[in-house]
């Protein structure tokens, strides 16, 4: 039954041969690895605009200024992060980069913070993709958590069957989704405004301290458009011939692309005067004002944006479905987190990481209610964070290596690991009581795990080496087979295999219904002659203790000696049947797990009804 | 922590030379047989006047006469009853004495409408027990399904002490309850009442046959209040000598006390023209208008009403405990059940019993939130199921026995076994609609369970038996040794107990990662030179399918050996430890159990820290 639904979900496993890398052009690429970034074009302009109303419509046209600042930051990043790729072209990611230049334990950190990052991303994406259907279909709202479940119930089974041949298809959503929010500004800019909300009214109501304070969390929101910036940066091998070059073009393509949509949809909501809504997204309200939403003419275009922007979300969270795993399996070989991590299941892929991503956002989507905005405030902290330690590790990496032109690359990355470690405090500092309090506890948790579990492997391998090994000295072997008060076949065959291992058997059964001692053991003697029963008075009618008490006596009389506490078993034909029988013998095993130096042997007796 | 907090809960063990029976005078057994009867009065008069009240309170008055017909059926299944005392002084209940007149099938037809019976009345007591005490105290309203809970653990956990020392205790809530409704009826007759409500008037209203059918619904729901007669009859035993004519005595007493209550109560709800209430019971609504409830004064006569009622009610609740227990336990003798239920717990009481059935009445409180109306429909039914096939049954034993008087004694039970009978139709076919049909399908399921159980047990009988056993002719004795590819300490040490028992060890190794064959090997024998070391290749990364289709394989090849899988297994220190580890063993385990002729060997290497 298991098998099969497996089997009809993620298809036939593959073979370890057949694992392979496959080589992408620019234009792929761009595809694969740029969604994450660019679809954050569908929420950074409304989380900026979310904070500023709180001071009424007034202080909105600041949203325009302040993604400016933002498209700033991100050409700080993106060259910084050029640098990057030339240093480590086997694709570092932060979690390498930092542990080889800051040392094991920020590079933990680091691995932490993106741990925690890749599973928001699943979650905001797929919160926003959701919300942009809905924005376009009102029905869809009230359904809103269970869309997101599914999103993530197919994502999941699709990783499961492995996406990588896949990558062709992702082209189509990607390049619509650019277009489509390109016509939307060009269109949008060229169209006839309403005209934007009166400027400079509410502003005289608020103190220069709070304006100051809203206008940074309005910053620190917007932050949120660079999530995804690195994604290139751990690729890079994927690119053709010659990788760096590719991938630095390829992302600041990227970045080029972002910035320009990032600010054309800001300046759009300025223009035509947009305030955040609960039921409709800001590019939706955006582009209804452009397009219209009737379903002929220039109201398709309509449907076409909001089509293209769940889509392109959707993917974006697929490529966590990538990362997650990945840096997963790399913690595993360091035995950071449990080695499962780094099998590689049925097809290819691994699995285990890819389960545990899914059911980690999905658990983050069921306690947010599938809500973007909730979700939001813990985001972009990690990303932050792992920007800061891999930028600053690149700094102590040009000072180390002194190589050409490192002068200049040394202060490029100084400039991000600064300008980005400074915007990591803002965040922290800004979105702290909104939730941003869980990923500051959250990352020492992790690493708390990472290092819990890599002393549990160390001390293991201690314990299990050779170094210190002496073969088990065997005077002798006394097989306990503790048995029912009446022999049957299951107790008889278990008694043959004892005498088959060992000449020292001895038979054991607890006496419960205080029968006499002596009527036992005739009936017994009937059956079996050459292995003596023992029978245990149990006054308070418990089977188990009498026996490991037994056990203990057996243990110190003879101390030099072998024990097997062997136990006949009869496995029922059907699973219900299991009901109908004391599970003495499972209650024995569970005890007996728990005492050193005991072997335990099943002796099975297959019931056929 | 769980053992401790068990012996907080429960008490020490005791032991089993402590069973005993305890004899009791007529006063003491009336208080501990007679309270699941008595305490019907709470609720039956309510549940008459809750049909009637469809047609308007015009019909109210007919609650009267119709809790006469009821009081008529008492007298009649009372003195059937007393027959079934003499004829089984040894306490047969419904299964026994239908079983060994009327034959199994019928016999368990009882068995199975009792064992239903006690659940429904533990949920339906304890609901109206709380529904008693939320009347006189409105704010608790509310929480009736949390104090149902709490009531049903409490009980659940004072059983499973064992509840035998505490009858004396009894007494005063059963007899303060008898003393408060008698004063209540005595003073309402005395005291001016605001009149009734004028008949005659919707029944105009009415057609002749939905009268008929009204009063005919009302009079079903009002047999609710013979639920319980039958308690004394199973426990003769515990009567003081001459236990039968004790017993008898007692019974009358208790029919007459009850016959009374119920009477009165019926007639002041008329008197008063109480109408039921959703937030009040109808007694609290008599006990209100007669006594007031002001704290002072005859206010407190209505409190005592209240809270008696409530503690009747869970004492009614405590009889169910005793009976369904019992009844199982000796069902499990005769294999109709899970022999479990036979088994005395540590404080000799049937546990296993005590526990379902807090858990089932506990199930349907839930289902039902608590409200005793949507309960009481599925109620009753079994009851009269029981009574007419005891009664019944005797018909059967007189005309067998032709003892002294069997004529009449025979004339009264068949009076008795018509009139409950055709009171059992009624009932079935009134409340059908209402929820009986559940109790109707449950039974044929109980009963299924029941053959299905039996056949169980006789078909292993059957396997296990030592007519056609033949001791294994053993050839040979291979013991395969499933081993990490590099040898450790757990692997050695299980190589060395393979050894031990047997001269023909194999040890085998699942290829996962690819590696070259003859490193595996060239390291092995580094190690273990007279032991060779198998090496499976795994194209698809599976270490539990090919190490089965190899034990396959060396069954085939040598058909007439003995097969022992011995697994090196290591115990963590911290359970959580586990999750690091591939459950490599525990799937082997699981596999192996479906494999008939196999034997699991686990030899355990406990890990310090």
């Amino acid at each position: 039954m298991f098998p099969r639904l497996k089997r009809l979900l993620l298809g036939s496993p593959l073979r370890t041969t057949e694992l392979h890398e496959q080589k992408l052009s620019k234009k792929a690429a761009l595809t694969v690895f740029a969604s994450d970034n660019l679809s954050s074009t569908a929420y950074a302009t409304e989380e900026i605009l979310l904070v500023l109303v709180v001071a009424g419509p007034a202080l909105l046209h600041a949203a325009v200024p302040i993604a400016g600042a933002i498209a700033v930051l991100l050409v700080i990043v993106v060259l910084s992060y050029g640098q990057l790729i030339r240093a480590y072209p086997a694709g570092g990611g932060a979690y390498a980069v930092a542990k080889e230049n800051l040392g094991v334990g920020l590079g933990l950190v680091a691995a932490a913070a993106l741990l925690i990052d890749y599973i928001l991303t699943v979650a905001v994406s797929v919160a926003a993709g959701v919300a942009a259907i809905a924005s376009a279909i009102p029905a869809l709202h009230a359904y809103r958590p269970l869309l997101c479940f599914v999103a993530i119930l197919i994502l999941t089974v699709v990783n499961l069957r492995g996406v990588r041949e896949s990558a062709r298809a992702f082209a189509i959503p990607v390049y619509t989704f650019i277009f489509s929010i390109f016509v939307l500004i060009v269109v949008g800019l060229l169209r006839e405004a309403p005209g934007p909300a009166v400027p400079g009214e509410a502003s005289a109501n608020l103190t220069q301290f709070s304006m100051m304070w809203l206008l940074l969390r309005g910053f620190a929101h917007g932050c949120v458009a660079l999530t995804g910036v690195e994604a290139i940066s751990n690729g890079v091998q994927a690119f053709r011939n010659p990788p760096v070059r590719n991938a630095q073009i390829t992302m600041y393509l990227m970045a080029a692309i972002l910035g320009a949509m990032f600010l054309g949809v800001s300046r759009l909501a300025y223009t035509f005067g947009i305030t955040p809504h609960p039921e409709q997204t800001v590019v939706s309200q955006i582009a209804r004002a452009v397009f219209g939403h009737d379903l002929s003419g220039s109201g398709l275009l309509y449907y076409l944006t909001q089509f293209s922007t769940t889509a392109i979300l959707i993917l974006a969270a697929n490529t966590s479905y990538a990362g997650f795993p990945r840096l997963a399996s790399i913690l595993a070989q360091d035995r950071f987190v449990p080695r499962q991590f780094a099998n590689l299941g049925d097809r290819l892929v691994f699995s285990n990481g890819i389960v545990i991503l899914g059911a980690g956002s999905l658990a983050l989507i069921l306690i947010f209610r599938g809500d973007v905005h909730s979700l939001i405030p813990l985001y972009a902290i990690g990303v932050f964070l792992s920007f800061t330690l891999s930028q600053s590790g690149l700094v102590r990496y040009w000072w180390g290596s002194r190589g050409k032109g490192w002068p200049w690359r040394l202060g490029l990355n100084l400039l991000g690991a600064a300008a980005t470690g400074v915007v990591l405090l803002v965040i922290a500092v800004v979105k702290f009581a909104e939730g941003a309090y869980i990923v500051v506890f959250a990352v020492p948790a992790v690493m708390l795990i990472f290092w819990k579990t890599r002393r549990h492997y160390f001390l293991l391998q201690t314990q299990l080496s050779l170094s210190d090994f002496e073969k088990p000295r065997v005077a002798r072997h006394t097989v306990i087979v503790p048995v029912a008060p009446t022999p049957n076949k299951v107790v008889l065959t278990a008694i043959e295999y004892a005498k088959s291992i060992s000449e020292d058997v001895i038979a054991v059964t607890v006496n419960v219904d205080g029968k006499k001692r002596e009527e036992l053991t005739q009936t017994w003697e009937k059956f079996v002659d050459d292995v003596q029963l023992i029978v245990l008075e149990s006054p308070y009618r418990s089977v188990v203790r009498p026996l490991l008490r037994f056990i203990d006596e057996v243990e110190d009389l003879r101390s030099d000696d072998k024990l097997t506490v062997l136990l006949p078993e009869f496995v029922p034909a059907r699973w219900w049947h299991n009901l109908l029988h004391n599970q003495t013998s499972l209650m024995l095993k569970g005890a007996l797990l728990f005492r050193p130096g005991v072997v335990v042997t099943s002796v099975p007796h297959h019931l056929r009804e």
